[in-house]
């Protein structure tokens, strides 16, 4: 028997991604959040959910780009503080000890300790409630050679990234390997 | 120094989500989606990414609905065969068997067997490319008791949720607690 939690926004996992952005005077802007994924396979898409009152808003809507850096686990306090503390109020990357590293490809910096980075272009702009959702066209993944697989691939395994958990408002790593995709399910489709 | 790895939907974590709907016979599917997330937290909403390709995709648009069911490590065998199989070419349910349970709230199935149930109506259809995005305002979260911590919070400990990692094509486990959010990041805003 199920009980009822609410009208929640609760999910797991959710992703913890920086999102990075300059402002009108070209300062670069990092902001952890977790309303965020891949929302298209063609052209590859992702998005990040942000409220109208975050600095990045401005700063997406005013250079129609940013950038999603994940860190990993061994940067959770720096990825903490860029969810709480806002540019308005100083310089994020200075304060935390983080490198921005600007994009040839969009308008946007990255984060240099962060092992995985997308750089995207915005490509629609959704008003949705309080959370308005910004969908990037993917214009390149870049990742650290540390972390790839020996066929090239980004290992999450190596890159340890965070899960946050909403329900628990928590940070979590990402486990054992379960199983190989599009390959454990067809022992129910032979039967 | 980072290595350009191609423009392509690699990002950690992506969840693994069951989406359920009632075709045109009110015959319940479910599809297993790693392109879902929250998007918006006022009011609370989440979306699915699906190709029009998809049975799902054309049960949401005629019933303005659906859920999305969180499968635990568990249950991996019938959440890889719920992404492979089409409900056009049989009863999923019933060849994986898992339950179907019609929602109180909205036109739509949830998965009896999955501790973490979200009812949705549907509130924006975004074309994207490949892929379409629905947005659905979540109605309700509902839970099995054995998930819920001391506060009554869905605990993601207990559920016990799949993580997707494309990169990998691989199914792996949630991890141990890292830090509190909200939290830990302070420790750089006080210095």
């Amino acid at each position: 028997m199920k009980q009822s939690v609410g009208a929640k926004t609760i999910l797991y996992p959710t992703p913890v991604l920086i999102v990075g952005t300059y402002d009108d005077a070209g300062q670069p802007n990092g902001m952890t959040a977790a309303w965020g994924g891949i929302c298209c396979s063609k052209p590859p898409c992702i998005y990040v959910s942000l409220r109208k009152a975050t600095y990045s808003y401005g700063n997406i809507l005013a250079r129609k780009a940013f950038t999603v850096s994940v860190p990993s686990q061994e940067h959770v306090v720096e990825a903490d503080y860029f969810g709480m503390a806002s540019g308005r109020d100083g310089d994020k990357f200075a304060a935390a000890g983080l490198t921005p590293v600007r994009s040839e490809l969009v308008d946007a910096p990255y984060v240099a300790e962060c092992p995985l980075v997308l750089e995207c272009k915005l490509l629609h702009t959704l008003e949705i409630g309080l959370h308005t959702e910004f969908v990037g066209e993917v214009l390149d993944v870049k990742a650290d050679e540390s972390v790839l697989d020996e066929k090239g691939a980004p290992d999450i395994a190596r890159i340890q990234p965070l899960i946050f958990a909403p329900g628990n408002r928590a940070y979590f790593k990402v486990g054992e390997f379960v199983a190989q995709a599009f390959s454990v399910g067809r022992q129910i489709q032979e039967d």
